[in-house]
Order: structure tokens, then C-alpha cells, then sequence
């Protein structure tokens, strides 16, 4: 069985380690744009901020490591056309050389690009983005070499948020302008506020609201234009408006894909096309709560989907079991977790979210060193079901660690109520006999209560 | 409806609150033997080593906040005798005054009391256990007044080594002698060993197989004789070799007790006779693993079967859905963590364990900080069932809400293999994509598939 897959990141790594793992007679082979296969692309804020010295200890294997599970590695191959019927794909290699590679199953991990907002000026000097390796060689020389004091960062989605902690880490004064009213998509305004409050503590300027209407060089500078008179100079702007799935390969081939460009997926990771897999930031992902595709490009998601994919490709059939759209940012001193569905989200499901909202010691009051929790609880008043949580705190605190609890309920369709009969951990210096978790699902509990005097939920 | 509940510590206090928060109307007395209700017994040993500074803030909750929840309260009354055909109970105040309270429903926690292992001198001067508040005053008074200077601790469960930690803090040095071949019972021996080398570093002796026979008065200090030659020479010995239920008060009433002397209830918490519930370390615990009763005295488990009760005294239809035994100690810098069976316990139980154990960092390795994690897995081979987890790594490297991811995992009974589905947290300073406990997953079913490389499991 030749197995070929198209993409060095996450997911066709972590499909290419499974099909092998399953199958060890299988033959894999994986064609990789760059020459960084394995590399870590959740690290580069932490590369440009000083804090990760060496860039190569960002990968997570290294091309032996890879070899060495019995994976050909293809670098600096480029895919330029997938031809179904022949089960071909044509490469071409760094030095422009075009070949064509055989297939039983072909992966497709493509990955995500970084979106353009209709920015005037988006290419000028000094206007970076950041997606891959170069992207990040580029602003780090950029960084070295030009010195700049000042940073626009357009975005306050997550890695906006990390950069603006990356580079006032690095010396530079930052404004961070936001389109939308918050920060960070996956958690409440509520919670959102207090990151701009973390960011603003450490000096950042944190603009919501804002339409940016073009980059204009001046000087050596660049003046952010936006709407309503806002201007901003820059020696660096850096534009991180979220990312849109490399699908074109895949649609040339007639492969299918949906609304955000994605490519379509059974939970097999099958495409429409026999014999053809899609996995990782590329495809729409199946959201576990909502039972339905959903655009979510996250490392953890890609690894996932890539394993199921490469076990599928070789005979196997496992089901991805979706996502929760789990995840955590770290921002100075703060950790910030969402899971499952915000406030705003599950109204726009037709839920009838009750939500609780705490502040908590991280572990009992009287042991030393208790940092204080804000938690979220999201709930379906009607039926008790649990739809997301929220979790914001020191980030030495098991803040990540405690949003797990809340993804692995939501993955069994807890309800609230069933979160007190979990046996989870405690001693004084690290929570409390009923976790935070569960006191928030407790003031939850007791003002549905009070919602519904006459109804059964305790 | 007049709820009368004995015991004023987790599983009274649990069940006093939950009957009230669930049926506003109801009456609810509490009576408690001492005058501290709803204190932090698990915050003893750090009063004891000067980490908390004033005791009285090792109450959950105050009396006022107790009694603002409308429950009244009867400190320094004991129960004397149940009168099940009455529905009344005596109590004796703390003038030796006598009277009776009727009740409709009534609740028994009465708790624990340390086991008294059969060694002579058990009672001599200088010798210490620790439960009660009075205990602990009784230890800190013998520690300021006579300042000690080498203690025996008799007992490597979690209060033996927790108290190890607490006297070695303030300065004593420190023998543990344990009965069994190694630390903590809640852990497998490859992990009680890192306990044992744990407190080793930080100049404790620690010596297991020890039978000990006899302590003995010899001068100011207390000689401690063990089996094969063994002396060691002490000027406090603590006694903690675990604890045994009370239960004399319900069983002279007529409730049936089970094979540890614990009362016997249904995961409804009642006891066999009608409207007399029971909770907390008095009585049988379900284990949710093996679908029976053990006897797990753990304070996260009185909370949540006094809830059971309290809210069933009031008509409620709750069960209990189980304990799995999670639990968290924390040692010098490390944390210690175990839910569900160990591995000789799955042996004990006729499984076919299969151990994974792993030593990854708690984040990614390139992201400054990252601390190591010792992660075990106990999983049945032929079924592929999740069995139980252990955690061992520094306090702040979140190992106590990792493990509960496992006992999450555990409660919904998933598959070694299920746990690969959960939608986990991750960014580099606080996890990897897969985290450790998918990690230590991925090795277990490695292992099983090289086992069986006929079976379908992946």
C-alpha cells in the first residue's frame, strides 16, 4: 500500500506516524512545500519574542526522527496537480524539476494561509503576517536587523494577543487594533476584557472596534489608517486576522469543499473522491456539540484528524470524534481557556444559555500562594445541558489543564449537574474538595434553581 | 420536614447545605461533637508546619455563614443513641445536660477516627495521631512547648508523608517508617519510590517493611522498637496508619455495617433502616471502577455523598454515581496523582494490566520552564479499557488536573484508544498537542498492538 501525503505540518505528520504505526508494511511518502517538516508553528510567537533562542528546537521530530518510523520525506516539493483517475500527483522540485508520484491513498494536509483583509497598502515594507517558517525568518530579520520601537498588531484574535506579549517582551510599545468589540473569539466579552486589561498592564495600547482602511508608507514608517480618523505610525505592522484553508489544489482535482473554503469531509476524513483523505487546517472539521462542519483550524484538531486519516488510509476506520474547540492562550501572567460554546454562540444555536460566572481561589484560601480563578459556566436552562466553560487566571493556576474537565464532560454531553459527581483531584495546595469546575457549576445550578422553583434539576 | 444530621464536618455540612439549597422549607440541625465545624482536616498538616499561620482559617466556612444558610447549629452536643422507632435522637451537651431530637429524616456522618495499629506504648507521652482540630492543637502544642527535634512518623500513606514534609519544614529531622514495601498506596510502587527519594532529598530517612513493635519512654524521648533489631529513638512519634470508620453510634441503633465496620447504604446514601441516611467516612463507599462498595475515606468523597444525602432526606432522587479513589498529595516540589485501580489492584480485580509509563515534559521542551512528567496508564489488555492513571511531576506542572482528565475518562468509562478523541487544551508554555496524558495513551496502545499484532485495536 503507497501512501502519499501532501503537507509537512501537523496533520500529514501525524497521519503519516499512524499509517505506519498501523500498517508497518506500508509504503509513506510525504511532500513538503518547505524544508521545515515538524515544525511547531504554535512556537514561533515565543521564537520572535527571545524567549526560544534556537528556531530549530521548535521542531517537534526531526527529519530523522521521521525517517526513522520509515516516512520518505520529500523537502522543498511542491504539489502542483492531482490527477484522480491516473492516482497521480505532479511535484515539482526545488529546482523547478516536475515529476509525478503514484498513489493507493493520497492525504491531503494543505494547511491554512493567513487571511487578507481588504487592507490597502497590505504588502508594503514593514507589513508582515505570520503563518510559516519563512514568514517568521522574515519578521524576526526584520526585528534583528531594522530595530523597530513601535508595533501595530492588527488582530486580537489568539496569536495577535501572543504577539503583543512577544514583542513588548522584546522592548517595543505595541497597539494592538481590534476589529470586533473583544478579544479572543472563544470566550465571552467578559472574559476578553480582562486580557485586554493583562495586555494593557503591560503597556500595550488595545484599540476594539476598529476598521482599518490602509498602510501607507512614510519614511522609514508606516501610518495605519482607519476609519473615523484613527492613525497609528508603526516601524512594524503585523496582520493577524485569522486563516483560510489552501484548498485550491484539492477543488482543481474536483474535490469538494464548503462554505469557508475548506475542504469537505466525511468523519472518516474521506473527501468525495475515493481513495483521497483531507485532514488538518484545510478541511471543515465536524463540531462534536453542534454535530456539524465547522471551520476550526487548531494544531490539536489537525493532529487528530491526521491520525484518523492515516489509520483510515491504510484499511482502518476510525471516526474523528469531532471538535470542542478547546483551547488556551497564555498572555504575561494570564492563561485563557475556552471550551465548547460561548454565550453568544449558543444563542445563535437556539439554546437558552444560563450562564455562571466566578471568582475563585485556584486552590484553599489559607494555603500560600492562591491565585484568583474567573470561571464561565454556559448552560442549556431548559434541558441542564452543559455547553462551554470558560476559565481565566494566573497561568501557574491548572487553568489549561482545568478547562480539560470541561472538554471531556462536553465530549460525554454532560450535563452541569453531572459535573458535582465527578471524582476530581484535591489537596489544600492545589484546589479545593469541590474543584472551581464544580463551583461553578454549583452557582450555575442554584440560580437555574431559582429560574425554576418547580422544576426536578438540583 | 425536620432534617437532624450528626457530624458537622464535609459529608454533614454537604448535606445540611444541599437539603436547604433544594428545599428552602425544610428544617435542618446540625449537631457536632467538637466546636469546629466544617474545618479543612486536610489542612492540618500545613498549620502543623507553619504554612498556615492562624488555624481558623482552615475553616471552610464560618459559623455565621452556616447559620445564614439557615441551618442550625448544636456545637459541642454529642449523639449518644438513636432511637430509630422514635425517630429520635440523644444527644448530650457540653454541661452533661441530656435531651432528645426528633427528626424526620436524619442523616449520620460521624466520619473517621485513626486506626490504632497493635503496638505497645501506643498511648505513652510524645506520641501523636492526627484527625481532630483537637488533635492538631495537641501536636502543635507539643511541637512550640517541647521543640522536638527527631520525630517517627509511623505510616507512608498520604498523611505520613504530608506530615513528613510538615515537620521537616520546621525543622525536625525526620524518620517514616512504613509497614508495606512503599509509599502511598494510591500509586504503584515505581511511583511511591520517586515519593520515597522525594523526602530522601530533602533529608528525611525513609525505611519500609518495618513492623514496629513497641514504643517505649526513655527520658524526655520515646523509643521505637520494630521487628529484626530495628530502634530509632524519638522525641515525637506520630501514629498514622490510616483511619477506621465510626460507627458504633449507628450500628447499637440497628444499621447494618459492612466488612471495614463502615455503615451500609445504596448510592441513594440510605441505610437499611428507613429515612436514616449516611455519608462521608462512615460508611461504604461505591466504587464507580468496580460497581461495589470499598472504603475510600476521602474528603472530596464526603462532600459529594453528604450532597446525595441531604438532598434524598429531602426527596430527592439522587444516587451517588461513585468514587474512584483520585486523589493528589503534594510533597516538597512534586505532586502526586492516582485515580482508579493500580496496577496490582487490576491484577486483584482479574484484569489483564498492561502498563504504559513515560517521562515527557509537562510543555513543550522548547518553551522555557518545562518540568518532567512521570505518567503511568493501567489499561486491560484484551478489552482495551481505560483502568486507572498516575501522575507524578513538580506541583505547578498541573498534575493534579491532569489526573482529571483520567478520572474524567474513567467516570464515562472510555477506552485507553478514547482518550486519543479528547479535545485537549494546548499552547507550548502549558501543554503539547497531544498532551502528556494522550502521550502516555499512545505508548499503551503502541505497546498493545506490538502484543496482539493480529487484534484490530489501534
Amino acid at each position: 500500500m503507497d501512501v502519499l501525503i501532501i503537507g509537512g505540518s501537523d496533520a500529514g505528520i501525524s497521519a503519516a506516524l499512524q499509517a505506519r504505526a498501523v500498517d508497518p508494511k506500508c509504503s509513506v511518502t510525504l511532500v513538503v512545500a518547505d524544508t521545515y517538516p515538524n515544525f511547531s508553528i504554535c512556537g514561533l510567537p515565543f521564537y520572535l519574542s527571545g524567549e526560544v533562542a534556537d528556531w530549530r528546537t521548535l521542531a517537534h521530530r526531526t527529519r530523522a526522527d521521521i525517517e526513522a518510523q520509515g516516512v520518505e520525506l520529500l523537502l522543498g516539493h511542491r504539489a502542483e496537480q492531482i490527477y484522480p483517475s491516473l492516482k497521480r500527483v505532479r511535484v515539482i522540485d526545488g529546482a523547478g524539476q516536475s515529476k509525478h508520484l503514484s498513489y493507493d491513498r493520497l492525504i491531503i494536509g494543505t494547511g491554512a494561509e493567513p487571511r487578507r483583509p481588504s487592507i490597502v497598502g497590505l504588502d508594503l515594507p514593514g507589513v508582515f503576517v505570520l503563518h510559516t517558517m519563512d514568514d517568521s525568518f522574515a519578521l524576526h530579520d526584520h526585528l534583528d536587523r531594522k530595530q523597530p520601537r513601535r508595533a501595530v498588531i492588527v488582530g486580537g484574535g489568539y496569536i495577535g494577543v501572543e504577539m503583543a506579549d512577544a514583542l513588548i517582551h522584546r522592548g517595543l510599545s505595541v497597539t494592538l487594533l481590534q476589529h470586533g468589540p473583544s478579544l479572543l473569539r472563544a470566550v465571552d466579552p467578559a472574559i476578553g476584557a480582562e486580557v485586554a486589561l493583562e495586555l494593557r498592564r503591560h503597556g500595550a495600547r488595545v484599540i476594539t472596534g476598529v476598521n482599518i482602511r490602509s498602510f501607507e508608507t512614510q519614511g522609514q514608517s508606516v501610518l495605519v489608517r482607519a476609519e473615523g480618523g484613527l492613525q497609528e505610525t508603526a516601524d512594524l505592522v503585523l496582520v493577524a486576522a485569522g486563516v483560510q484553508p489552501v484548498s485550491a489544489l484539492a477543488r482543481e482535482a474536483g474535490i469538494a469543499v464548503g462554505e469557508w473554503g475548506a475542504i469537505r469531509v466525511t468523519r472518516a476524513m474521506e473527501t468525495n473522491i475515493a481513495d483521497i483523505f483531507a485532514a488538518g487546517d484545510c478541511v471543515e472539521t465536524y463540531h462534536q456539540l453542534l454535530s456539524r462542519p465547522a471551520y476550526l483550524p487548531l494544531g490539536t484538531t489537525a493532529h487528530k484528524q491526521g491520525r484518523v486519516a492515516g489509520e483510515n488510509a491504510v484499511g482502518g476506520k476510525r471516526l474523528f470524534e469531532g471538535s470542542l474547540g478547546t483551547q488556551v492562550v497564555k498572555v504575561f501572567d494570564l492563561a485563557v481557556a475556552g471550551t465548547g460554546l460561548t454565550e453568544s454562540a449558543a444563542l445563535h444555536e437556539g439554546y437558552s444559555p444560563l450562564v455562571a460566572d466566578i471568582r475563585v481561589p485556584h486552590h484553599k484560601a489559607y494555603y500560600p500562594g492562591a491565585h484568583e480563578l474567573h470561571l464561565r459556566l454556559i448552560g442549556d436552562l431548559p434541558t441542564g445541558k452543559l455547553l462551554g466553560g470558560q476559565i481565566l487566571g494566573h497561568w501557574q493556576a491548572e487553568v489549561a489543564k482545568r478547562i480539560d474537565t470541561f472538554a471531556t464532560a462536553l465530549f460525554h454531553r454532560m450535563s452541569v449537574d453531572g459535573l458535582m459527581d465527578l471524582d476530581l483531584s484535591y489537596t489544600p495546595p492545589v484546589s479545593s474538595p469541590w474543584d472551581p469546575v464544580q463551583m461553578v457549576a454549583q452557582t450555575w445550578l442554584r440560580s437555574a434553581r431559582a429560574l425554576r422553583p418547580s422544576n426536578s434539576i438540583s
